[in-house]
């Protein structure tokens, strides 16, 4: 990893990264599948649901709202429009089981937060979810306190993060990204000439998994605990 | 108007400040009202909708998705859960409709913020709304080249301003704030010792009106263009 001695600002991706997320959505889309499983089979019902989030990422984006809309659609879709009202109620239900669902910090993660915090780097969050959502989750977990800053962003690419490096006002070597996603965190970030760490979640969802031939090198950790010893041994 | 000499930056609420919003959500109000006639009647149906618009607030917040996924929820609480898949289907699309709208900017927006920005003012847009809708917006109209920076806030309220003035590391004198929302865009940034001018919209969302007994007092202008004058005079 190169010297970050002149490292300012750490930025962390918060779904899958900071806390559990992508596990609620598996949970919901199971939920979902057995709803309209007189419509079409387990394996058809998620293959639709793909097919529609991806079709629908330019005009609604991320979250459970998307998700949730997107959810519907596919009832419509794969039913041919003979799906129940009552089915389509508990459908728009889990939106808000969603939301309401606790916060579950990943292992490790408030002391990385604390530990950074107190050594003097500034922490943000970047994030393509939902503001409302990613601030309550912030909120609910207790580690608010930590953060300078959310960055909602619409996509993660390079001239995204560019312009949060522009409005932050530091150089791409100044700039630490973590993050679940290769696609989303990592490989952006080292293309300006930023720093990147990938702390891989268990499950990735289908749209974020990349093929890592021909990729560039980057460190990748076991678990968040393990960035505090890339980042502090890299100041030395 | 306070003298405005070491005004640094100016933020301007979206949504029926730069281009048409609301307009567009009362005609989807007119058409849901329609879809659900046969449940409650015009004024039955609205209230329900607004209704189940403010207790939803808090979880999802605001933007299209919020107000299609509140359209829902209020179909199926009027019609008891007997209103049909293909009504609910068409309820569902009015969503895809209001994204693919036309960008329509108010008259002299774009004369006042070349304008300003010429003048070496730092321009923002400051909206509650979605980022997917107001990034998308702003390049639709060709404005995107003004600003520095899109600001999605959850809510308006002067803590959240006061975030935003540390984010852009400014005092509050240095900020003036546009907008078409006495209780969103003007008191809170007034509250904190900011700038703010109301350049109230021909409609305005119940949810967004304040009886305006007591206020203090603040410029309001007929129309956007004449916000040049109060800030380019105050600067003399």
């Amino acid at each position: 990893m190169k010297s970050k001695k002149n490292l300012r600002v750490i930025g962390f991706d918060a779904d899958d990264t900071l806390w559990i997320n992508e596990s609620y959505y598996l949970e919901a889309e199971e939920k979902f599948c057995h709803l309209v499983s007189e419509f079409a089979n387990r394996e058809e019902a998620s293959r639709a649901l793909f097919e529609t989030e991806i079709s629908n990422l330019n005009c609604y984006g991320y979250g459970i709202k998307a998700f949730t809309l997107s959810l519907l659609e596919t009832a419509f879709k794969i039913s041919r429009g003979l799906i129940s009202a009552d089915k389509l109620q508990k459908i728009l239900s889990i939106a808000k089981e969603m939301i309401q669902k606790p916060v579950e910090l990943l292992a490790g993660v408030e002391e990385v937060l604390k530990t950074l915090h107190e050594k003097g780097f500034e922490l943000i969050v970047a994030t393509k979810g939902d503001l409302l959502d990613q601030e309550r989750k912030l909120e609910k977990s207790g580690i608010e306190k930590y953060f300078h800053h959310i960055e909602i962003m619409s996509e993660k690419k390079a001239e995204n993060y560019q312009k949060l490096l522009n409005h932050l006002d530091i150089e791409p070597t100044q700039f630490l990204m973590i993050g679940n996603s290769v696609k989303s965190d990592v490989l952006p970030v080292l293309e300006l000439g930023g720093h990147a760490i990938h702390v891989p979640f268990h499950t990735t969802w289908a749209h974020e998994q990349v093929n890592t031939t021909d990729l560039v090198s980057f460190p990748v950790v076991k678990n968040i605990t393990e960035t505090l010893n890339l980042v502090l041994n890299a100041e030395d």
